[in-house]
């Protein structure tokens, strides 16, 4: 079937509410390998967003392919009533690591998807709360799409069209110093940021705090270590070690939502390993399987998840531990154990830091550039270098998509995605096992993008 | 590792929340094929229930596994922004597939896991109710176990412990005519339970309609044509038709959850299809890929989601359409074109049905025996025949797993779920492909499980 | 200023939201005495329903007139952070009479207008239920216009236009004998409407109730004795009994609302005192000051209400104990215990009772009558003396207020009310102290009413 | 019956709940006049307070007390379906002043009860804004103590017992210059606080805005003027015209809540008249009737409140326009026309601060003083004048209710009401009718007070 066949059905019996038409008309894709998606015409695109973070380890790797082959020849298929050895073991890897990291003993509980996994947590949060369902999140964070997560992610876009959300959170602003919230400069604020929101506690009249009880009428705080969604925002030094201050001091739990930072994004295992501080309960999902089988869960403290307070049957999903979601994560989580991803993690990601730091020195519409390990952003800006600039950016990315430029005499394409509050950073998410070649590739290449998009 | 030191890391590192445990210890198993799972020690257990019924096709189907196979050699991992040829040819013959069966137009939207997908048909449901968010849903019904799925599954067990629910459905009894509600017979009951709930539109007073307006405060109606973990429960003939047309008058969206039923377990393509009512909505997951990478989604009426009311953004999930699974799908589709489903499950499943009613004349621990299709029912009872009793249902679980029942000499185990309102009914969804000389088998173990069972 | 230039100035200045505008145009009454209001030309017309109840002792019933002239004089004023005797001894008398009924001990507790006390019964169910926040209440039941109070009165039409309910009650049907929900007679019925209730508890799956910890979704079954607004709609013997023992068994206390029936108005102080069972919470307002000030309260059992559990500040209202209010409404608490209202409402019920069963005789539109006490229906129907007729009501009401009756030769009107759920029902509550002249009189006026109406 | 005998079956039959109870043992007072309490001995409490400015116009006033004396007279009590002059004469006049001030149509609409009102407020809101629940208001506002009053007010005190508020509002920092939330000064702030509450509309990020749709998820913003229970903080100039100026970008309503600032207190007849804007919404309360009969209500522009779009039984209360309420708060309204209360507030206002700075003068404990027309505060820290001091503050009323203070020569009280964040401000709202003389006397109690209290 043609792709013009393909497009013409998808127009009439695709429903478009599930993300694609972004770009009109949609791209189709047939084949994928290390860095790059081909199209049918066998066209090739340099990938640096690699699924939102969910192919860390490079389209089609092969050790991760073979273990998914493998379970297919033995175990594809299992109720989750029963147990299998895979999930066990990742579930061990996994407690065990963080125990390593933190000290914390801990249980690791599965389901399909992350906006399931952050329900999941949602009710280990309101069960160990005594049924409190009201949380704190980020201004900018994103936790999923379901009308629990939707709940605590921040875009009232997300909620408009669906009614009442009796559960909405409190949105705090994060500490995008780029822009920050309260107009402060980084190097004097003093993360007047957090000041701001210790400040909710001082008294009963701010809202959310009972002095004559001791008690929150928020249960929890939601955090992604750095922002996916909400562009690839790096936050300050200091900055979580004295949030978490707070949330000590006033029982609140801290969530870490590490669906798109953790497994090496950020140059750590989980992301918020690079700030210093412990989470009650870490959600993980997309790039423990590289984006082969959508296994994803949670950690809890032994206190939030022991079999007396959260018992046989508190959740359940039918594909929850799914045999071959478990046997990949188990291989991929061996391979990082294997292998030293922190180093090669703060190795490319420095040298992709500088690549990019090297683009905004020629070109004007880009207003900043930061990163962390592979997590990289480029936000795109009016020639002041502050005010956003979304239509450049579309056109950014629609030239990128086209495929029309020149890597060495060939045509290629360059797959970008955008976040960011004015959709207008290039959140860059970049194989781990990206090439050097291929970074410098990726650096001719947006160069490129950028001179003939601000060319008229 | 042994089983032994599996089940000690087990105990340790796993969340038992996600719905292992029921049996203590939870039983390992490591090798799938046809109707049998294998234990490491190799001894097989015939299976009857099929993962809930998410494995209509058999374990290890060679011509799906060999689907998956393929596409993890050519297109393993896209994000959904871009497109794939197998997942718009997906939604393209169940489209088309829904279109040719009741004449209707509409658009398909993909999600993994079949709570999500719920989540996702109540997002169509509010945004085209205008922001509407209570439900009616069926007592004993089970649409999954997120927050929002919750407040439409009818066990408080499943909220008890998490607070309020804002969007808490209106439960109303399912017709269980073994156990009518009212007290009545099917014979001359006139579908009472119908009536009763037209009655409610009456007069504003019953609480749900607006007669001066013309409007209700709920802007749907969740139904399993079949319930599944209600028990199997089949409901009385003209049930659905008289529903239909309470719901039409008052213009509350029909929305048919086909996730455990839908891929002719219950005979049908859809299980819907037996009861001569045309839905809104369709929600299915589990068989579409026998088990295999988790895909669900829903179907809807082009007015309910096509793009000007349903656009791009409207739902979002990493996973939702992603390739291995849309492949799986799609070839298991394509099967269910070619191969006579329809006819094979009807015979097999009279064939079935015969065996446990013959079963039934021989114990009087099983109260009622019911099927359609491959979707049968043994109720287990005390000997008045209607009593519930779990703990003989549990008795005989324990047995069946123990695995020391005798085929032919050798020692097997059966795989038996257990449903209903009292966990007192053997669920039975067996693989479509079974044998008859398993299905005589299966006739054979039950009948030796209930001897034994009973003997003291 | 004429009825015209006042009629001009609220067609342009006052919300019709607030209950006028019934009857178009409004009628403007002048003064009031007795079973009479006067209009501004002197003509007279007597009041069968007296404010819905809230004027039980007659319009300027002078005993009572005279106690708010002395308190103006008085302690016109007082913030309700300190004490004035008047409140002191209300809150005694009502505690002790409670008491001496029903052998409990209990606190009195103050609000203005019954919404307000029922808001205030909210928060102590909530706070003894450790935050539950759903309640049963029946079909047909009225409890107020607040948020809160509409969320727990059935009328679907109250919530419509204000967005979503995250505390809509679960509305069971009322023993509305005359058109039984379940289509049973009384004779026979065994009170299966108790038994369906009932039902709602045999299994997690009914959806309010957990057998693991023996807990219910809902914390409270707010009732009316007799339904007010419903239509005075009185249940048969033994319903509340029943009722309460499945109350008991689950934990779910009994809140009766006590608003309307009150104070003798169902021939015993509380109406519940006809049904033989204790409520847990009883919300008054109303006849208790009769209607000179809007001074409304509850009594709870000690143990939902003592210091401890419900301290100062729990909730509050400028106005909540004023001592205008207090000191009418402990004069009228002290009317009730000195004169025997036992006897005089029963006799006087039953003489009127008698005049309208004679008129169901004579009048083929009177399709059902009954009362208890005071508190009276007059059921208008098809002379199928079924079917309900709201346009012959409606009708009967303006010729009513029309003014243009005959009392011995003199021009009089008649003060109707109309309620039931299809608003076909006449409810009479005329004044405790109304003459058996003036009951005869009303007997000659409704004749002659249910005579033109049907005329043509 | 003697102090202590009521003391005695309070402590036993009455609720604590509503609101005695903050000294112990309460306080029991049986006559009032003027600006005086006076306690069964006969002793006089000069009154600072007025029952939380509900008795602006003096205890017992003369005038108002005739008012109600007459109407008792003529017609005590009328159903709410009914017109009576009173009624429609007070709705003009407030209406029309309304129009005069603002030039604004609209209309006006009763309940008893300031929480009622805003109840009703709320329904207006939500019904204009399609069903939108959710609210802004301010840290430190309060609104009420009904479920849905409690929602907006935010002291989280209020909630912390009753649950889940599904509405809860989001609370925006009050404008509190001498405690800042944002650490500036009012010399140069430039009104940051309005800044940051802007930002929360620059992206869809911030939770609140879909800049696709333009529109918020919030209908309306509810204010004091000036804070009642929050201390009678008064804001800056310039503040509500720029925040004003963001809720009509955004088409976010503008509640005003009047209850407690309304009717002169502030210097002018609505408190908000002061700072030059129009609000959508007035709720009203407490002053209108001076303490008399509980009336309450709202005035809302024509385009809320109209018949089409509120039309007859929107909301309802037996006791919203009763005619002792309309009557007494006729007079009041026609009092306030005919007197010059704008000039009398403004020069007593003036003075009684004259006469509280120079207690600051003396006195190291007084932190801060303000007033604007006849409310007025004092703030009490430690000697730093910044440290708030509740210690000290709840000292200071336990003296001066001692009933202990010097009048030359004689024994008397001082009656003080305590508000603010840490319950440190003696809000005063003296009578508008206190003499030069009095408040000449309130300083030199006032003085004694704070010696006496500092003195160890």
């Amino acid at each position: 079937m043609s792709d013009t066949d393909l497009l013409r059905d998808e127009a009439q019996y695709c429903s478009f509410g599930d993300t694609v038409h972004y770009i009109d008309p949609p791209k189709i894709f047939s084949r994928c390998e290390g860095s790059y998606l081909y199209d049918d015409a066998g066209k090739a695109y340099l990938d640096l967003q690699m699924w939102y973070s969910a192919v860390n380890f490079g389209y089609a790797n092969k050790r991760l392919n073979d273990a998914l082959h493998r379970q297919i020849d033995t175990l594809p298929q299992l109720a989750c009533q029963y147990l299998h050895k895979e999930k066990i073991e990742l579930a061990t890897a996994i407690a065990k690591r963080v125990e390593k990291t933190w000290g914390t003993k801990g249980r690791v509980h599965f389901n399909v998807g992350g906006a399931q996994a952050i329900e999941d947590s949602l009710k280990i949060v309101r069960n160990a709360s005594g049924g409190k369902s009201l949380m704190f999140a980020f201004e900018g964070g994103y936790h999923g799409r379901t009308l629990g997560a939707s709940a605590i992610t921040s875009s009232y876009r997300y909620r408009r069209r669906y009614g009442h959300f009796g559960d909405r959170a409190q949105f705090v602003p994060f500490p995008y110093c780029y822009r920050c919230p309260y107009g402060k400069k980084r190097e004097d604020c003093g993360l007047h940021c957090v000041d701001q929101f210790a400040r909710l506690f001082d008294t009963e009249y701010y809202g959310v705090w009972d002095p004559k009880d001791g008690s929150s009428e928020y249960a929890a705080f939601y955090v992604e270590a750095i922002q996916g969604t909400g562009g690839y925002v790096i936050p300050p030094p200091g900055y979580f070690e004295k949030l978490k201050q707070v949330l000590e001091a006033r029982k609140i739990l801290l969530v870490d939502d590490e669906i798109q930072m953790g497994f090496y994004r950020a140059g750590k295992f989980w992301a918020l390993e690079n700030f210093n501080v412990k989470p009650d309960i870490i959600v993980f999902g997309k790039a423990v399987t590289n984006g082969l089988n959508p296994i994803a869960g949670l950690w809890a403290r032994e206190e939030l998840i022991n079999p007396q307070i959260f018992p046989p049957g508190s959740t359940h999903s039918t594909f929850s531990s799914n045999p071959l979601g478990t046997a990949v994560a188990l291989e991929a989580v061996k391979m990082m154990e294997e292998d030293d991803y922190e180093t090669m993690t703060r190795e490319k990601g420095a040298y992709f830091l500088e690549g990019i730091k090297d683009l905004k020195k020629r070109h004007k519409i880009v207003g900043d550039v930061d990163g962390l390990g592979m997590a990289l952003r480029i936000e795109i800006t009016a020639e002041d270098r502050f005010t956003p600039d979304k239509a450049m950016t579309d056109k950014i990315v629609d030239i990128a998509m086209a495929g029309d430029l020149d890597a060495n005499g060939k045509k290629v394409g360059l797959v970008l995605d955008i976040g960011g509050y004015w959709k207008n950073v290039i959140t860059l998410a970049p194989s781990l096992t990206i090439s050097y070649e291929e970074m410098d590739l990726a650096f001719n290449l947006l160069d490129q993008l950028f001179t003939r998009a601000t060319r008229g």
